[in-house]
């Protein structure tokens, strides 16, 4: 699993010569981080002198951010893995009409899924702009700068992860899916630059 | 050291109730990430058909982004013991006036190493956006939403370096060293911006 992996060795398996783990697997592992660091923020905001009001706000931040982060943590193999079975069905046989139309059906299917689930990324990483936005507000202002950093990221993840919808849509034939799923990105890429932008202006140090 | 530690360790470890590591060793992370999918892209480039005539400026791409993924790697370590040093500096004694003095030295001794880490990786940073570019302009198609994604981790990278420069300039005594680093500051910001907007301008899929 990648997730198993050292930082140094994941590195280099990105660097490497195979197009996997790419943008999607670094999307979800960035919505991930984000998670983690608004998590820390909650964490070092609970019980600090000043933050008593926030107690319960907090609780509840750094409880959401623990589960994205376990459900994140499990994309980034989970995103890897359904591109190498988008490259799977482009190798199997194509010599008959029927293998070819098996081909094209199986093709079809991974690649569906190969855009689900940077969508649901995207969603995640969405809701965790907020989270970190909420920290950057409200936590421990010694700790302003990292829930600014976290912000960043879930912005950077969801936009990445659009990326990874969008180049995967191209080749959908499906096209009620293509348009409902396009309306979508528009939508949530206009909506992630502007709450990042909102919630950076609140930064003050 | 923390780039030893699995992906799964490693967030678990920024969840945590410790400061260390934060949006410091995030930021070189990032940037790291950036330089290797850049890296990457050069690979699924360099041999293939229509490229040919890419394959110096290709192989250029991947020489670099190897280099700047080397330093960061070992960057990441280097953020969160230079936060360390400046938590010891605080934690020295300070019953004397002699002692009051060393301490304030040592504090703003550390602060200005704890600035000049992040605003190294700042630079480093600013300079994958460009690699990235290139490969968003330049490299194998197929591999253009990697590419993207790279361009947006190395901005993420650089404005999350810039508040760590920020938090720490704001309790540095040195005024000149304030002000040069502060203008410094300012004019990346602006500079990343717009440079990210710019390459992913050129992403067609």
């Amino acid at each position: 699993m990648l997730t198993d992996l050292t930082l140094t060795e994941f590195l280099e398996k990105i660097a490497s010569h195979s197009p996997v783990p790419g943008g999607g697997s670094i999307a979800a592992l960035s919505a991930a981080i984000a998670a983690s660091l608004s998590e820390m923020v909650a964490h070092l905001t609970i019980g600090k002198k000043g933050y008593e009001a926030l107690e319960e706000e907090m609780q509840e931040i750094a409880k959401d951010a623990f589960q994205y982060r376990e459900r994140l943590i499990r994309t980034i193999d989970k995103d890897s893995n359904a591109y190498n079975d988008v490259m799977a069905a482009f190798k199997l046989p194509k010599g008959t009409e029927l293998e070819r139309n098996n081909r094209e059906g199986a093709i079809q299917e991974a690649l569906i899924n190969a855009t689900l689930v940077p969508l649901d990324v995207a969603r995640d990483a969405f809701k965790i702009i907020e989270l970190a936005g909420k920290a950057v507000k409200q936590g421990n202002k010694n700790a302003v700068s990292d829930a600014a950093v976290a912000v960043m990221m879930a912005r950077t993840a969801a936009l990445s992860a659009l990326y990874n919808v969008k180049i995967n849509l191209a080749s959908i034939k499906d096209t009620n899916f293509v348009k409902e799923v396009g309306n979508d990105v528009k939508c949530m890429e206009n909506a992630i630059v502007n709450r990042e932008r909102e919630f950076l202006s609140d930064v003050s140090m």
